[in-house]
Protein backbone atom coordinates (compact mmCIF):
# COMPACT_ATOMS: atom_id res chain seq x y z
CA UNK A 1 0.00 0.00 0.00
CA UNK A 2 1.28 3.46 -1.07
CA UNK A 3 1.83 6.60 0.85
CA UNK A 4 -1.24 8.54 0.48
CA UNK A 5 -0.84 10.86 3.33
CA UNK A 6 2.10 12.61 1.28
CA UNK A 7 -0.07 13.08 -1.58
CA UNK A 8 -3.03 14.46 0.38
CA UNK A 9 -0.54 16.67 2.52
CA UNK A 10 0.79 18.38 -1.25
CA UNK A 11 -2.58 18.35 -2.33
CA UNK A 12 -3.88 20.15 0.66
CA UNK A 13 -7.39 17.69 0.87
CA UNK A 14 -7.71 14.63 3.06
CA UNK A 15 -10.36 12.63 1.41
CA UNK A 16 -12.81 10.77 3.66
CA UNK A 17 -13.34 8.34 1.14
CA UNK A 18 -9.77 6.61 0.87
CA UNK A 19 -11.41 4.29 -1.79
CA UNK A 20 -12.18 6.89 -3.99
CA UNK A 21 -8.95 8.46 -4.02
CA UNK A 22 -7.22 5.12 -4.66
CA UNK A 23 -10.06 4.26 -7.62
CA UNK A 24 -8.49 7.99 -8.92
CA UNK A 25 -4.93 6.97 -9.02
CA UNK A 26 -5.66 3.59 -10.58
CA UNK A 27 -4.64 3.04 -14.21
CA UNK A 28 -6.54 0.56 -16.39
CA UNK A 29 -2.97 -1.85 -16.92
CA UNK A 30 -3.70 -2.64 -12.57
CA UNK A 31 -6.37 -5.36 -13.38
CA UNK A 32 -8.29 -4.22 -11.23
CA UNK A 33 -12.71 -4.39 -11.20
CA UNK A 34 -12.20 -0.42 -11.06
CA UNK A 35 -9.54 2.27 -12.92
CA UNK A 36 -9.37 6.08 -12.94
CA UNK A 37 -11.25 6.11 -16.46
CA UNK A 38 -14.55 7.20 -15.12
CA UNK A 39 -12.81 9.66 -12.61
CA UNK A 40 -10.76 11.19 -15.70
CA UNK A 41 -14.30 11.32 -17.25
CA UNK A 42 -15.91 13.87 -14.93
CA UNK A 43 -12.37 15.40 -13.65
CA UNK A 44 -11.70 16.93 -17.19
CA UNK A 45 -15.27 18.85 -17.47
CA UNK A 46 -14.57 19.77 -14.18
CA UNK A 47 -11.15 21.53 -14.70
CA UNK A 48 -12.35 22.90 -18.25
CA UNK A 49 -14.88 24.50 -16.14
CA UNK A 50 -12.58 26.55 -13.65
CA UNK A 51 -9.87 27.18 -15.54
CA UNK A 52 -12.50 28.69 -18.01
CA UNK A 53 -14.04 30.39 -14.98
CA UNK A 54 -10.59 31.54 -13.84
CA UNK A 55 -10.18 33.03 -17.13
CA UNK A 56 -13.55 34.57 -17.60
CA UNK A 57 -12.80 36.54 -14.15
CA UNK A 58 -9.15 37.54 -14.80
CA UNK A 59 -9.54 38.66 -18.50
CA UNK A 60 -12.63 40.73 -18.91
CA UNK A 61 -11.88 42.39 -21.86
CA UNK A 62 -10.97 39.25 -23.66
CA UNK A 63 -13.86 37.99 -26.33
CA UNK A 64 -14.45 34.65 -25.85
CA UNK A 65 -12.02 33.29 -29.22
CA UNK A 66 -8.99 34.45 -26.60
CA UNK A 67 -10.41 33.09 -24.19
CA UNK A 68 -10.83 29.69 -25.84
CA UNK A 69 -7.45 29.86 -27.16
CA UNK A 70 -5.94 30.51 -23.66
CA UNK A 71 -7.96 27.77 -21.88
CA UNK A 72 -6.30 25.17 -24.92
CA UNK A 73 -3.04 25.90 -23.90
CA UNK A 74 -3.68 25.23 -20.09
CA UNK A 75 -6.11 22.42 -20.20
CA UNK A 76 -4.01 19.89 -22.18
CA UNK A 77 -1.94 16.76 -22.06
CA UNK A 78 1.19 18.87 -21.37
CA UNK A 79 -0.23 21.58 -19.31
CA UNK A 80 -1.96 18.69 -16.57
CA UNK A 81 1.31 16.59 -16.60
CA UNK A 82 2.83 19.74 -15.18
CA UNK A 83 0.35 20.17 -12.34
CA UNK A 84 0.59 16.48 -11.96
CA UNK A 85 4.60 16.40 -11.37
CA UNK A 86 4.20 19.55 -8.92
CA UNK A 87 2.27 16.80 -6.78
CA UNK A 88 5.25 14.02 -7.64
CA UNK A 89 1.53 12.10 -8.38
CA UNK A 90 3.47 9.69 -10.43
CA UNK A 91 4.90 8.24 -7.39
CA UNK A 92 1.45 7.34 -6.47
CA UNK A 93 0.11 5.56 -9.52
CA UNK A 94 -1.11 2.17 -9.20
CA UNK A 95 0.00 0.34 -12.55
CA UNK A 96 1.42 -3.03 -13.82
CA UNK A 97 4.29 -4.00 -13.58
CA UNK A 98 4.19 -3.72 -17.52
CA UNK A 99 3.62 -0.55 -17.34
CA UNK A 100 5.70 0.23 -15.13
CA UNK A 101 8.84 -1.48 -16.89
CA UNK A 102 7.61 0.90 -19.66
CA UNK A 103 8.20 4.60 -18.04
CA UNK A 104 4.46 4.64 -17.28
CA UNK A 105 4.82 6.62 -14.06
CA UNK A 106 6.17 9.21 -16.07
CA UNK A 107 4.38 9.42 -19.18
CA UNK A 108 2.24 12.14 -19.82
CA UNK A 109 -0.82 11.14 -20.69
CA UNK A 110 -1.00 8.92 -17.11
CA UNK A 111 -0.02 11.85 -15.53
CA UNK A 112 -2.51 13.60 -16.74
CA UNK A 113 -5.35 11.34 -16.26
CA UNK A 114 -4.61 10.76 -12.88
CA UNK A 115 -4.44 14.31 -12.52
CA UNK A 116 -8.07 15.03 -14.00
CA UNK A 117 -9.52 11.68 -12.23
CA UNK A 118 -8.16 12.69 -8.58
CA UNK A 119 -9.98 16.30 -9.66
CA UNK A 120 -12.81 14.23 -10.05
CA UNK A 121 -12.80 12.52 -7.54
CA UNK A 122 -12.44 15.50 -5.14
CA UNK A 123 -14.78 17.45 -6.77
CA UNK A 124 -17.65 13.97 -6.66
CA UNK A 125 -16.55 14.53 -2.62
CA UNK A 126 -16.44 17.72 -1.64
CA UNK A 127 -18.18 19.85 -4.18
CA UNK A 128 -16.97 22.58 -6.78
CA UNK A 129 -15.63 25.09 -4.37
CA UNK A 130 -12.83 23.24 -2.67
CA UNK A 131 -11.47 21.82 -6.43
CA UNK A 132 -11.33 25.24 -7.55
CA UNK A 133 -9.33 26.71 -4.63
CA UNK A 134 -6.82 23.92 -5.19
CA UNK A 135 -6.98 23.72 -8.85
CA UNK A 136 -6.44 27.83 -9.52
CA UNK A 137 -3.51 27.78 -6.47
CA UNK A 138 -1.90 24.84 -8.51
CA UNK A 139 -2.16 27.03 -11.72
CA UNK A 140 -1.03 30.29 -10.36
CA UNK A 141 2.27 28.52 -8.94
CA UNK A 142 2.85 26.28 -12.40
CA UNK A 143 2.26 29.56 -14.02
CA UNK A 144 3.18 32.56 -12.16
CA UNK A 145 2.09 34.86 -14.60
CA UNK A 146 -0.84 33.47 -16.69
CA UNK A 147 -0.97 35.87 -19.87
CA UNK A 148 -1.08 35.58 -23.43
CA UNK A 149 2.36 35.87 -23.89
CA UNK A 150 3.58 33.70 -21.39
CA UNK A 151 1.19 31.09 -22.21
CA UNK A 152 1.88 31.52 -25.64
CA UNK A 153 5.67 30.66 -24.22
CA UNK A 154 3.97 27.76 -23.41
CA UNK A 155 3.03 26.16 -26.02
CA UNK A 156 6.54 25.46 -26.87
CA UNK A 157 7.57 24.36 -23.27
CA UNK A 158 4.31 21.63 -23.66
CA UNK A 159 4.97 20.53 -27.20
CA UNK A 160 8.60 19.56 -25.89
CA UNK A 161 7.14 17.80 -22.90
CA UNK A 162 4.61 15.92 -25.11
CA UNK A 163 7.04 15.17 -27.50
CA UNK A 164 9.79 13.99 -25.36
CA UNK A 165 7.74 12.07 -23.45
CA UNK A 166 6.03 10.51 -26.58
CA UNK A 167 9.09 10.03 -28.91
CA UNK A 168 12.00 11.26 -26.49
CA UNK A 169 13.04 14.18 -29.52
CA UNK A 170 12.32 17.53 -29.13
CA UNK A 171 10.78 19.54 -31.99
CA UNK A 172 13.13 21.35 -34.43
CA UNK A 173 11.56 25.36 -35.85
CA UNK A 174 12.25 25.85 -39.36
CA UNK A 175 12.27 29.23 -41.05
CA UNK A 176 10.51 28.77 -44.04
CA UNK A 177 9.96 32.32 -45.70
CA UNK A 178 9.49 35.97 -45.23
CA UNK A 179 7.68 38.19 -46.40
CA UNK A 180 6.73 41.35 -46.73
CA UNK A 181 8.88 44.98 -46.64
CA UNK A 182 11.75 45.13 -43.63
CA UNK A 183 9.24 47.51 -41.64
CA UNK A 184 6.15 45.15 -41.80
CA UNK A 185 7.86 41.57 -42.55
CA UNK A 186 6.30 38.23 -41.71
CA UNK A 187 7.66 34.91 -40.82
CA UNK A 188 6.27 31.23 -41.82
CA UNK A 189 7.98 28.98 -39.50
CA UNK A 190 7.44 24.81 -39.59
CA UNK A 191 7.71 22.95 -36.73
CA UNK A 192 9.59 19.65 -37.51
CA UNK A 193 8.82 16.45 -34.88
CA UNK A 194 11.14 13.40 -35.47
CA UNK A 195 11.77 14.34 -39.12
CA UNK A 196 8.33 14.98 -40.08
CA UNK A 197 7.08 18.20 -40.69
CA UNK A 198 3.58 19.13 -38.33
CA UNK A 199 2.45 22.39 -38.88
CA UNK A 200 3.63 25.87 -39.99
CA UNK A 201 2.65 29.51 -38.75
CA UNK A 202 3.25 32.98 -39.92
CA UNK A 203 3.84 35.55 -37.29
CA UNK A 204 5.39 39.06 -37.06
CA UNK A 205 8.45 37.69 -35.21
CA UNK A 206 10.20 34.48 -35.77
CA UNK A 207 9.11 33.91 -32.05
CA UNK A 208 5.39 34.04 -32.54
CA UNK A 209 5.72 32.03 -35.29
CA UNK A 210 6.84 29.37 -33.78
CA UNK A 211 4.35 29.64 -30.86
CA UNK A 212 1.41 29.19 -33.50
CA UNK A 213 3.18 26.43 -35.25
CA UNK A 214 3.72 24.63 -32.03
CA UNK A 215 0.03 25.36 -30.64
CA UNK A 216 -0.95 23.95 -33.67
CA UNK A 217 1.20 21.10 -33.72
CA UNK A 218 -0.03 20.95 -30.19
CA UNK A 219 -3.51 20.43 -31.04
CA UNK A 220 -2.27 17.93 -33.90
CA UNK A 221 -0.41 15.87 -31.57
CA UNK A 222 -3.00 15.69 -28.11
CA UNK A 223 -5.53 13.95 -31.00
CA UNK A 224 -3.05 11.67 -32.65
CA UNK A 225 -2.52 10.59 -29.10
CA UNK A 226 -6.13 10.09 -27.80
CA UNK B 1 -37.42 46.22 -23.78
CA UNK B 2 -38.72 42.85 -24.07
CA UNK B 3 -40.94 40.73 -20.83
CA UNK B 4 -37.99 38.96 -19.09
CA UNK B 5 -40.35 38.09 -16.58
CA UNK B 6 -42.13 35.05 -19.00
CA UNK B 7 -38.59 33.72 -19.59
CA UNK B 8 -37.76 33.85 -16.22
CA UNK B 9 -40.58 31.67 -15.07
CA UNK B 10 -40.26 29.32 -17.49
CA UNK B 11 -36.57 28.39 -16.32
CA UNK B 12 -37.61 28.54 -12.71
CA UNK B 13 -34.71 31.18 -12.14
CA UNK B 14 -35.31 35.22 -11.17
CA UNK B 15 -32.01 37.06 -11.83
CA UNK B 16 -30.93 39.60 -9.28
CA UNK B 17 -28.87 41.41 -12.08
CA UNK B 18 -31.17 41.57 -14.95
CA UNK B 19 -28.31 43.45 -16.84
CA UNK B 20 -26.43 39.86 -16.92
CA UNK B 21 -29.98 38.06 -17.87
CA UNK B 22 -29.99 40.57 -21.00
CA UNK B 23 -25.95 40.03 -21.86
CA UNK B 24 -26.95 36.58 -21.61
CA UNK B 25 -29.68 37.17 -24.40
CA UNK B 26 -27.73 39.64 -26.26
CA UNK B 27 -26.30 38.52 -29.93
CA UNK B 28 -23.69 40.13 -31.22
CA UNK B 29 -25.61 41.52 -34.13
CA UNK B 30 -27.43 43.72 -31.77
CA UNK B 31 -24.48 46.16 -31.68
CA UNK B 32 -24.36 46.53 -27.94
CA UNK B 33 -20.65 47.31 -26.12
CA UNK B 34 -21.72 43.83 -24.68
CA UNK B 35 -22.95 40.63 -26.15
CA UNK B 36 -23.36 37.10 -25.36
CA UNK B 37 -20.39 35.05 -26.50
CA UNK B 38 -18.40 35.53 -23.51
CA UNK B 39 -21.31 33.99 -21.28
CA UNK B 40 -21.90 31.38 -23.96
CA UNK B 41 -17.49 30.26 -23.41
CA UNK B 42 -18.83 30.21 -19.75
CA UNK B 43 -21.91 28.48 -20.02
CA UNK B 44 -20.63 25.77 -22.40
CA UNK B 45 -18.27 24.18 -19.66
CA UNK B 46 -20.96 24.49 -17.03
CA UNK B 47 -23.16 21.98 -19.16
CA UNK B 48 -19.89 20.35 -20.08
CA UNK B 49 -19.74 18.94 -16.53
CA UNK B 50 -23.10 18.91 -15.22
CA UNK B 51 -24.14 16.87 -18.01
CA UNK B 52 -20.88 15.04 -17.60
CA UNK B 53 -22.05 14.42 -14.28
CA UNK B 54 -25.30 13.59 -14.93
CA UNK B 55 -24.66 10.52 -17.06
CA UNK B 56 -21.28 9.56 -14.80
CA UNK B 57 -23.89 8.97 -11.75
CA UNK B 58 -27.01 7.73 -14.05
CA UNK B 59 -24.45 4.91 -15.70
CA UNK B 60 -22.46 3.63 -13.12
CA UNK B 61 -21.62 0.87 -15.43
CA UNK B 62 -20.52 2.76 -18.38
CA UNK B 63 -17.12 2.92 -19.67
CA UNK B 64 -15.74 6.79 -20.10
CA UNK B 65 -16.13 5.89 -23.87
CA UNK B 66 -19.82 5.07 -23.41
CA UNK B 67 -20.23 8.64 -21.95
CA UNK B 68 -18.62 10.51 -23.67
CA UNK B 69 -20.31 8.85 -26.79
CA UNK B 70 -23.95 10.49 -24.61
CA UNK B 71 -22.15 13.24 -23.75
CA UNK B 72 -21.50 14.15 -26.91
CA UNK B 73 -25.26 13.76 -27.82
CA UNK B 74 -26.47 15.59 -25.73
CA UNK B 75 -24.42 18.42 -25.62
CA UNK B 76 -24.51 20.10 -29.30
CA UNK B 77 -25.97 22.35 -30.89
CA UNK B 78 -28.78 20.29 -31.44
CA UNK B 79 -29.65 19.75 -28.23
CA UNK B 80 -29.32 22.85 -26.67
CA UNK B 81 -31.53 24.25 -29.31
CA UNK B 82 -34.11 21.90 -28.49
CA UNK B 83 -33.90 22.94 -24.29
CA UNK B 84 -33.76 26.40 -26.31
CA UNK B 85 -36.93 25.84 -27.56
CA UNK B 86 -38.68 24.15 -24.88
CA UNK B 87 -37.90 27.62 -22.90
CA UNK B 88 -39.01 29.38 -26.04
CA UNK B 89 -35.86 31.41 -25.78
CA UNK B 90 -35.97 32.71 -29.09
CA UNK B 91 -38.77 35.02 -28.61
CA UNK B 92 -36.43 36.68 -25.89
CA UNK B 93 -32.75 37.28 -28.06
CA UNK B 94 -31.48 40.74 -28.94
CA UNK B 95 -30.46 40.94 -32.56
CA UNK B 96 -30.18 43.51 -35.17
CA UNK B 97 -33.03 43.75 -37.97
CA UNK B 98 -31.12 42.42 -40.31
CA UNK B 99 -30.44 38.86 -38.38
CA UNK B 100 -34.04 39.18 -37.23
CA UNK B 101 -35.03 39.18 -41.04
CA UNK B 102 -32.56 36.44 -41.87
CA UNK B 103 -34.47 34.06 -39.24
CA UNK B 104 -32.13 34.84 -36.82
CA UNK B 105 -34.37 34.08 -34.18
CA UNK B 106 -35.03 30.09 -35.33
CA UNK B 107 -31.22 29.49 -36.16
CA UNK B 108 -29.96 26.47 -34.20
CA UNK B 109 -26.47 28.30 -33.69
CA UNK B 110 -28.08 31.69 -31.94
CA UNK B 111 -30.29 29.40 -30.17
CA UNK B 112 -28.10 27.16 -28.88
CA UNK B 113 -25.89 30.23 -28.32
CA UNK B 114 -28.03 32.29 -26.21
CA UNK B 115 -28.64 29.15 -24.05
CA UNK B 116 -25.38 28.47 -22.97
CA UNK B 117 -24.85 32.15 -22.39
CA UNK B 118 -28.38 32.22 -19.83
CA UNK B 119 -27.10 28.64 -17.98
CA UNK B 120 -23.32 30.65 -18.10
CA UNK B 121 -25.14 33.54 -16.52
CA UNK B 122 -27.24 31.68 -13.65
CA UNK B 123 -23.98 30.05 -12.83
CA UNK B 124 -21.79 33.42 -12.20
CA UNK B 125 -24.73 34.81 -9.78
CA UNK B 126 -26.07 31.52 -7.82
CA UNK B 127 -23.01 28.50 -8.54
CA UNK B 128 -23.58 25.56 -9.75
CA UNK B 129 -26.37 23.75 -7.34
CA UNK B 130 -29.36 25.82 -9.02
CA UNK B 131 -27.89 25.49 -12.90
CA UNK B 132 -27.52 22.06 -12.60
CA UNK B 133 -31.11 21.61 -11.14
CA UNK B 134 -32.54 23.74 -14.11
CA UNK B 135 -30.51 21.98 -16.57
CA UNK B 136 -31.42 18.12 -15.39
CA UNK B 137 -35.09 18.89 -14.75
CA UNK B 138 -34.97 20.62 -18.53
CA UNK B 139 -32.99 17.57 -19.61
CA UNK B 140 -35.31 14.98 -18.56
CA UNK B 141 -38.44 16.81 -19.40
CA UNK B 142 -36.85 16.60 -23.19
CA UNK B 143 -35.37 13.39 -23.18
CA UNK B 144 -37.87 11.76 -20.75
CA UNK B 145 -35.74 8.56 -21.54
CA UNK B 146 -31.96 9.03 -21.87
CA UNK B 147 -30.31 5.66 -22.85
CA UNK B 148 -27.72 4.78 -25.26
CA UNK B 149 -30.19 3.29 -27.18
CA UNK B 150 -32.85 6.51 -27.53
CA UNK B 151 -29.91 8.82 -27.30
CA UNK B 152 -28.66 6.70 -30.93
CA UNK B 153 -32.07 7.73 -31.90
CA UNK B 154 -31.34 11.52 -31.27
CA UNK B 155 -28.28 11.43 -33.52
CA UNK B 156 -30.61 10.79 -36.38
CA UNK B 157 -33.06 13.52 -35.23
CA UNK B 158 -30.11 16.16 -34.34
CA UNK B 159 -28.81 15.58 -37.18
CA UNK B 160 -32.51 16.15 -39.27
CA UNK B 161 -32.74 19.32 -36.61
CA UNK B 162 -29.31 21.13 -37.87
CA UNK B 163 -29.65 20.39 -41.71
CA UNK B 164 -32.93 21.87 -41.91
CA UNK B 165 -32.33 24.72 -39.56
CA UNK B 166 -28.69 25.23 -42.18
CA UNK B 167 -29.66 23.76 -45.39
CA UNK B 168 -33.70 23.45 -45.44
CA UNK B 169 -33.26 19.98 -46.48
CA UNK B 170 -33.11 16.37 -44.42
CA UNK B 171 -30.44 13.52 -44.77
CA UNK B 172 -30.93 10.95 -47.10
CA UNK B 173 -29.29 7.38 -45.66
CA UNK B 174 -27.95 5.21 -48.69
CA UNK B 175 -27.23 1.62 -48.18
CA UNK B 176 -23.76 1.05 -49.49
CA UNK B 177 -22.70 -2.29 -49.29
CA UNK B 178 -23.38 -5.12 -46.65
CA UNK B 179 -21.21 -8.22 -45.85
CA UNK B 180 -20.45 -11.37 -44.10
CA UNK B 181 -22.58 -14.37 -43.37
CA UNK B 182 -26.75 -13.59 -43.21
CA UNK B 183 -26.40 -14.37 -38.94
CA UNK B 184 -23.66 -12.04 -38.68
CA UNK B 185 -24.14 -9.45 -41.85
CA UNK B 186 -22.24 -5.92 -40.98
CA UNK B 187 -24.56 -3.28 -43.48
CA UNK B 188 -23.15 0.18 -44.51
CA UNK B 189 -24.46 2.95 -44.81
CA UNK B 190 -23.90 6.35 -46.07
CA UNK B 191 -25.62 9.99 -45.19
CA UNK B 192 -26.19 12.64 -47.52
CA UNK B 193 -26.54 15.79 -47.06
CA UNK B 194 -27.52 18.18 -49.52
CA UNK B 195 -26.27 16.00 -52.37
CA UNK B 196 -23.02 15.59 -50.50
CA UNK B 197 -21.62 12.58 -48.87
CA UNK B 198 -20.98 13.18 -45.37
CA UNK B 199 -20.15 10.07 -43.58
CA UNK B 200 -20.75 6.70 -43.48
CA UNK B 201 -20.61 3.62 -41.06
CA UNK B 202 -21.00 0.21 -40.17
CA UNK B 203 -23.87 -1.63 -38.03
CA UNK B 204 -25.19 -4.84 -37.34
CA UNK B 205 -28.16 -3.17 -38.51
CA UNK B 206 -29.07 -0.66 -41.03
CA UNK B 207 -30.58 1.10 -38.49
CA UNK B 208 -27.79 1.38 -36.08
CA UNK B 209 -25.20 1.93 -39.08
CA UNK B 210 -27.36 5.08 -39.54
CA UNK B 211 -27.65 6.14 -36.22
CA UNK B 212 -23.36 5.87 -36.11
CA UNK B 213 -23.04 7.83 -39.84
CA UNK B 214 -25.63 9.84 -38.27
CA UNK B 215 -23.46 10.97 -35.64
CA UNK B 216 -20.38 11.34 -37.22
CA UNK B 217 -22.27 13.34 -39.72
CA UNK B 218 -23.29 15.19 -36.57
CA UNK B 219 -20.22 16.18 -35.09
CA UNK B 220 -18.55 17.15 -39.01
CA UNK B 221 -21.06 19.77 -39.59
CA UNK B 222 -21.11 20.75 -35.95
CA UNK B 223 -17.60 21.98 -36.37
CA UNK B 224 -17.87 22.56 -39.85
CA UNK B 225 -20.68 25.12 -38.74
CA UNK B 226 -18.68 26.81 -35.54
Amino acid sequence: MDNLQALQERLGYTFQNKELLIEALTHKSYKQPYNNERLEFLGDAVLDLIVGEYLYKKFRGYDEGKLSKMRASLVNEGGFTSLANHLNLGEHIFLSNAEENNSGRTKSSLLSNAFEAVMGAMYLETGLGKVQEITVSLLEHVHPDISLDSLFKDYKTSLQELTQAHYGTTPEYQLIAAHGPDHKKEFEVAVIIDGKRYASAQGKSKKQAQQEAAQIALEMLSKELK
